[in-house]
């Protein structure tokens, strides 16, 4: 049977004011009236019923993923006690899904991501698991890339080493690559044969087992001593193995040292939504560039700009290009759009300060 | 006796959200603890008693001023029924002083001007009160001006004809000139001899009504029929006043006219505070040239804004340079610095609008 384990334990802090330690991004509605993990739940809920969805998240956050998917059975939400990367958190669901199902294969999707036509989607999913239970492959989707990102990491697929699944590829991956510079962006996208990593991995879950003996064995070894999730012992065998194991990637402990990895090319509006640039870029816009997401804002000589409300007050921008203005309860922060990535280092001058609660 | 008399009917949008129809600028704290009408009064007080301090005003911000300047005699405080500029002002003023005391010079001031030097500011006043009482003149005070503004109105002083008054001098006035463009404004800078029209005005009563009779006489007689401040009949005589006078400013109705006119110079940290601008401009900064007027902002890369919260919220701005945050609260507004002369288009926007009460 098919899985999907949607990994949802980041704390990231580029979408303050509106993310907050106690509630970071994938828990936001940043792109309409649903949440980032609630929109990621919603695009798989045609292939997987609520059971075969489990969610892995940090502890603190087990209540808020209840509260915004109630239809998700509570003990598929699982708490990790401290982060430690996601090779644990895939090593953990795979041991879960293989105690429950011998035959288990598994989608590993961040919970933040934003996939503009999620039918395509859908499909690229469907030949991603087929070529993964036809075999012993490790499966990723790649993102074919429209511009030399330099915010994203990169997969090279063997174009040579492929195999056909309906109307898609799987390539065998070459290499990975880092986030590049933007002279090593533009060979990348100039090459054809590079893909943006979307972090989405399909696999039989005893095919990434195996791997992970091979590649991670003392995280193997611990994974295999916890109990099933029906075990009244589950919880404290999940702490001791998260304080136990070491905290790496699933792309540098796994991936980038397995065989048999392939790539399934997608193209289908993929983002990570990564700042409220992205916000700004995906939202609606009026004529003149802008987002408007409060009660009605008024644009005076302004464009390209993000306002985004909590309350009803009426906002008005004047003279402005590439302007952000996001409101909370209790803040207010204005950015120019393309110093996005430095919101976060709003929440480092607020760490340990007086002000630590705001962050 | 000396009086001092202090317009107060102007209706400016331009510090919109902060100003209101209901409160404008001059009853707002834009500089500080204390309105603008506050420290216009508090400004004069070594010089004038309350009971020579007279307020006109429009009747709707007759309760504002009271309640601002408790310590004024209520019936020093008058209402204009309609705002007909300045000249019906003056001769109101006029004609109330002259029958209280048929001795009466008048200092006549705006009510919502800056000025950083006050001790200069009353020093070049009792200069001006000196020249008014010697003889027949209307005096006025020029500011000396240190840039090419062309924002303000000048006043062409000619200093061959001139009388000392202690440390300052009164030149007779060759000419008064409108808003200059760039040009103009320089070679009036590299003359020498312009001056910034304050709009501050020093004279006794009778020669001012001896003006009016010659160049307003219509509105003249008019005033010439105002009964004593204490008649009962005074408001009803006061609504009839302005409903028959035309609307004309005193510099066109007389100073432009009259023969007699001299002006003082004076440097005393003078500015009108036309907009925001001049609010970051007058305000303390930080050595990036940031303006905070919150309960302690966060400027990450951020230079010469200025913020001005109503609330306790925590503000963060980040990248940017020369934008103004203002907030109250009913709404926000974010305009560029050197813009904010179009903040009085969302006033504009805002009329008749299902927003209308926001303006």
């Amino acid at each position: 049977m098919r899985y999907a384990v949607i990994m949802a334990g980041g704390v990231g802090s580029r979408f303050w004011p509106e993310s907050r330690s106690a509630k970071p991004k994938q828990f936001l509605n940043l792109l309409g009236e649903r949440s980032m993990i609630q929109m990621t739940v919603d695009r798989i809920r045609s292939r997987f019923t609520p059971d075969r969805i489990l969610v892995v998240t940090n502890a603190t956050y087990v209540a808020l993923v209840r509260e915004q998917l109630p239809d998700l059975p509570a003990e598929n939400i699982i708490g990790e006690p401290v982060a430690k990367n996601t090779a644990p958190c895939v090593a953990l669901a795979a041991r879960i899904l293989r105690l429950r199902d011998a035959d288990a294969t598994m989608l590993v999707l961040p919970a933040d991501h934003h996939i503009a036509r999620p039918e395509v989607f859908l499909s690229v999913v469907d030949a991603a698991f087929e070529q993964a239970e036809a075999g012993t492959d490790l499966v990723t989707i790649g993102i074919t890339p429209h511009r030399p990102e330099t915010g994203y990491g990169y997969i090279q697929a063997d174009e040579r080493a492929t195999e056909r699944r309906g109307a898609f590829a799987a390539h065998r991956v070459k290499a990975f690559a880092e986030k590049p510079d933007l002279d090593t962006a533009l060979r990348f996208l100039a090459s054809g044969d590079f893909l943006w990593n979307s972090g989405m991995f399909i696999w039989r879950a005893d095919t990434v087992e195996a791997e992970f003996a091979r590649l991670l064995p003392d995280m193997h070894v611990l994974a295999q001593a916890l109990p099933d999730r029906a075990d009244p012992g589950f919880t404290t065998a999940v702490d001791t193995f998260y304080r136990s194991v070491n905290s790496i990637s699933i792309d540098y402990g796994i991936m980038e040292k397995a065989g048999h990895v392939r790539v399934v090319p997608g193209d289908f509006g993929w983002s990570d939504v990564g700042s409220w640039t992205a916000v700004h870029e995906l939202g609606r816009k009026d004529p003149a560039g802008n987002v408007d997401r409060s009660a009605g804002a008024l644009f005076i000589g302004s464009a390209n700009c993000l306002v985004k409300t909590s309350s009803d007050r009426f906002v008005a921008l004047v003279g402005l290009d590439g302007i952000a203005l996001v409101e909370t309860d209790d803040t207010l922060m204005v950015c120019r759009l393309d110093a996005a990535q430095d919101v976060k280092k709003v929440v480092d001058a607020l760490k340990d300060s007086p002000k630590d609660h705001l962050r």
